[in-house]
């Protein structure tokens, strides 16, 4: 790896270092995985909520893609894509805003629900605006949260009946969420395996009662990565196997060394005799996000690294305050603390590249090891 | 209590809404403890980062106030605070914007560390730039992080003698981080007390050594509201008693009803037969902080209220994905779901005001019980 050349030194921190190879590398591996399984990739938006990373995560600067909130909607159809999912339940209060973002960039922007009353909602809201909003029917993969039960037919085809008649029924649409509490290969290809099986038995109740179902699809980082076949899935939603993270490694979605996302820091104590590095990457700059605890292997707030972004042996962000972060070696390691004086920088590996990217405005883009001094900006919000 | 006025489903879910009532009372209460003791409030204002909470909390529009991170510092100073604290270990590529804002906005901005090799820095620095940074030397009250212990005299004076002589020691700094973890009030009030001893031990061995030391700072919303005395301290910097939360009412630093913001919620979902509630406040909305988890009331992602404000029995955000919030009744509870359609509102009181407000960009002041129709921006990011 080439060392960077001293740019660093000219950022403020604690901020956000992109590596765009690594960002390229691991769309082109997931494309290419779901190219050989016949599906589409509809890159979900949420973890980096930046257009920059968002042109290299899709197959056309129109799309198609996946958001969380109505404000990534209005930020990505405003930067040019035409074709968007918005992947949380929706409320009948929303309709107007989603109404708003189709008509003012003619964005195909489909949404989910649930539930006959959303649909009647939804169908209501169509039938008064004269558009007939695209909605795929929430179908729930393994218990996780949201969604019809593939079993429960009645329920489907009463919200497929409701919505083929006063809006547009355009499928089904499956999130296997508990796949990111497993980390066995064989248990991941199972839930890759289930969440194929739910979605295409919703698919086909709805098309046993006559209703249209032309998308099919499924997505989670873990099961995109494991499933052996997708036959009746029509694309898959993913997003973080783009950005990559500690807890994803702790999955067994990626490696760390293909995790693109570190959070800059520097140096600002030391407390010598407890074997602590104090930085200016609290809490604040990395989340609140602790999910590796639950993992094989608790990466405390994160990992640190030197520049060049290599990670130091057994040194983890041990706790956190909000604008401090505590290193130390981890326990039981014999590793030394590297000598890191006041003013050093470092680079901070996240558990969760989500909720660190959402506690920050921008990233710094690095290619071929160094800075390439390209910012790109990201949203937050609502 | 008022019934909100219908204001509250003209806004986009989910939101922060602020109570400017309780924001008052919480500064009243801290404020006349703090003159009955006989020392200054320097709020802490990384909490709500916003200047018309700041307006609330400080004793003037000059100031004084604590900041945490250098934005906060340049936001505040364009806003006419003149007088304040940045409480994190200074590094030395940071002196140069520290000495901006002191320029720009003609702000007594002071800065903190504890090495000699920092103190060296600022010396240094001060010299070459004819502006002698005000510092304080930042003492460790409990080994919760950073800070040289008040029985190193060696290494305090050392440092106070670089200080003295090449740029302003202005006094000790102190946080006793350790008294977040308790909750029986004699533990915090010998938590205080401990905070205070350290203190005034510093404070006395510059002093001995014929440094000067006008200035004597501690502050934790904990101790500042268990200390019984504060003989010897000058003035206490304090910030989330002004909002509170779930954490600190764990602690016993607050009432659950002194809380003054709460994340506005949508309804998005039901899984009855779990006697789950889906909404549009998942951790992205509320953060990631779990703080309650380790208290003896884990309170999940937060506690479920109704439009008013007031708690429904046991109903608590029991998951939390980026998007959706799942609201069930505690474990062991026998109390009922409420009814709550798709649609319907509701109000989470937050684990951690710092987090949480961290997570969005603007305040809805709510007065009376009603939405004022005031939002307050505020500010993230360094």
């Amino acid at each position: 790896m080439v060392e960077e050349s001293g740019g660093l030194d000219a950022l403020e921190t604690p901020c956000l270092l992109l590596d765009s190879d690594r960002l390229k590398a691991n769309v082109a591996a997931m494309r290419a995985r779901l190219d050989g399984l016949g599906v589409v990739l509809r890159p979900h938006l949420k973890t980096a909520k930046s257009r920059d990373v968002a042109r290299i995560a899709m197959a056309s600067e129109a799309g198609p893609a996946t958001v969380s909130t109505l404000r990534e909607a209005e930020y990505f159809a405003e930067g040019g894509v035409r074709d968007l999912i918005y992947a949380v339940g929706i409320a009948p209060q929303k309709l107007e805003r989603v109404g708003r973002i189709r008509r003012a960039w003619r964005t195909d922007l489909a949404i989910i629900l649930d539930s006959v009353e959303q649909a009647q909602a939804v169908a209501d809201w169509s039938r008064r605006n004269g558009d007939r909003l695209p909605v795929l029917i929430e179908v729930d993969a393994d218990g996780h949260r949201s969604g019809v039960t593939p079993q429960d037919s009645a329920r489907l085809v009463a919200i497929g009946r409701v919505l083929a008649e006063g809006a547009s029924l355009r499928g089904v649409l499956l999130h296997a969420g508990d796949s990111y509490g497993l980390s066995d290969p064989g248990a991941l290809r199972a839930a890759a395996e289930a969440e194929r099986t739910a979605a295409v038995t919703a698919a086909a109740t709805l098309r046993d009662a006559g209703l249209p179902c032309p998308v099919v699809s499924v997505g989670s980082t873990p099961t995109a990565r494991y499933a052996d076949r997708l036959d009746g899935i029509t694309e898959v939603r993913a997003g973080v196997f783009m950005i990559g993270d500690l807890f994803q490694a702790g999955v067994g979605s990626c490696a760390v060394d293909d995790i693109a996302l570190t959070v800059l820091a520097t140096v600002i104590g030391h407390q010598r005799e407890k074997g602590w590095i104090i930085t200016d990457a609290g809490w604040m700059a990395l989340s609140r996000d602790r999910g590796t605890a639950r993992q094989a292997v608790d990466q405390g707030y994160g990992v640190a690294c030197d520049r060049a972004g290599r990670p130091y042996p057994d040194l983890i962000v041990r706790d956190a305050n909000q604008e401090h972060g505590i290193l130390a070696v981890r326990t039981g390691s014999a590793a030394a603390l590297p000598d890191l004086p006041v003013g050093a920088r470092l680079r901070i590996l996240p558990n969760h590249a989500c909720a660190t990217g959402a506690q920050h405005d921008r990233y710094h883009e690095i290619a071929g090891g160094h800075l390439t001094g390209a910012v790109w900006p990201r949203i937050n919000g609502w």
